[in-house]
């Protein structure tokens, strides 16, 4: 167990996008608090919320399922987060680190004893994340399974990658005494910045064939998504993108 | 990933003892295939077997569930193995081994290699296992979870010893190669010496007093239970009782 007399890093946050059953959101509730979770955010529950079939299967997890914020967009539940992990159960053809769960929980404790609020992404039921929210996180994390069964419940996909993270605090106790004077920078510093680069891009044609700009606003948001961004270095790529276009100025 | 040119070992079964909701059932077949293990038993199944609710919830491993052997006791369930680990989800008062899951999985694993058949035992959902079914078990695996709430339902838990066991393939390639030239007793021959044992300790007196009986056969049985004894030293106990008796003679 950690040295009690260090703080506990943040647990990282649970995004379910695009929940469907509402028992299945409280069975996320249940596996969040085995394994020491508390933030459940919501994006775009398909039945609204409250949702009392969620409450029924939370047993002793109410509280966290009563807790939960609901938000509309993806982009708008991680907004406060500095790196986050698209759980999927194969590879998908964007540019990420992909972690085991087990390399997950290592990496995550590492950026949260820096500070770094950390946020997983789990998908629909059957459909899993779509492309263009996997495109918002910083890494992707499938866990390693018989290949020929890997379907997991998004229960028990929170359940494994949650114990990882539990099982985890032995090892990395010896990381909490290590400092990152850098600050990370918030997913909507990020998001700010890509906003204003598209802007200039589309300004600039840079996107001008429809067919395309979707596929190259996604490719060029992983460009940027993984490196695990500090505020200085965003800042920093704004400064570029201003040169850039000729309207630098002293700084 | 192992080396292919090397056999695989055996994967555990898996007893479920006392299992009510045939959903539940069908939940840990699903688990089971996740984790590549295949050999589902049942122990005395509350509604009954065949059961329609578990092949609906076992989806893609239907072939599980269709295999599945039900035994009317524990003792049945488990004669031809040789090494079996009750979860449980808080420590018993029996003197056996505590493994956490990933301690559970190289340990398994190495015996597996050996040749040995390992079990996992699963208690009812609310129950869990009774004393008497965690003495009939070589080893105990506590899943190391949130204090505050160590709660899973056997589906969740027979994921996460089943991930270990998956995910614990890469570490033990190299002991893959190792040999123990014993034979593991199995547990059915254990058992008659252990059967034979109480007879002579009943016939001895040893037992007599009727409160006491039941906890100081499970307190014999965990003596011999736990050391994963091999056929020769099975056979060896039997003579030592054999003589100590004064039946003794050329062998």
């Amino acid at each position: 167990m950690p040295d009690s007399a260090l703080p506990s890093p943040l647990p990282p946050c649970v995004i379910l996008c695009g929940p469907q059953m509402g028992q299945n959101i409280g069975a996320c509730a249940r596996a969040m608090k085995n394994c020491g979770l508390d933030d459940l955010r919501l994006v775009d529950p398909r039945d609204g919320w409250p949702n009392p079939a969620a409450n029924a299967m939370a047993a002793h997890a109410q509280g966290i399922v009563e807790a939960a914020q609901v938000f509309d967009t993806l982009e708008a539940a991680i907004a406060d987060l500095s790196y986050t992990y698209a759980t999927t159960a194969r590879a998908r053809d964007q540019v990420k680190p992909v972690f085991t769960a087990r390399g997950f929980a290592a990496d995550a404790r590492t950026r949260a004893v820096e500070g770094q609020k950390i946020g997983l992404l789990f998908g629909r039921e059957r459909e899993g994340l779509w492309n263009s929210e996997i495109s918002l996180s910083s890494a992707m994390i499938t866990v390693p399974l018989n290949p020929g069964n890997t379907s997991l419940n998004i229960g028990q996909a929170v359940l494994l990658v949650g114990y990882e993270w539990w099982t985890a605090q032995d090892q990395t106790a010896d990381q909490r005494l290590e400092t990152n004077e850098a600050l990370p920078a918030s997913q909507l510093m990020l998001d700010n910045f890509l906003g204003r680069l598209i802007e200039d891009l589309d300004e600039r044609g840079f996107l001008a064939v429809p067919e395309k700009r979707d596929r190259m606003i996604r490719n060029i948001r992983n460009i940027f998504q993984r490196g695990g961004l500090t505020e200085n270095e965003v800042n920093t790529l704004h400064g570029i993108v201003s040169f850039l276009k000729g309207q630098g100025g002293p700084r």
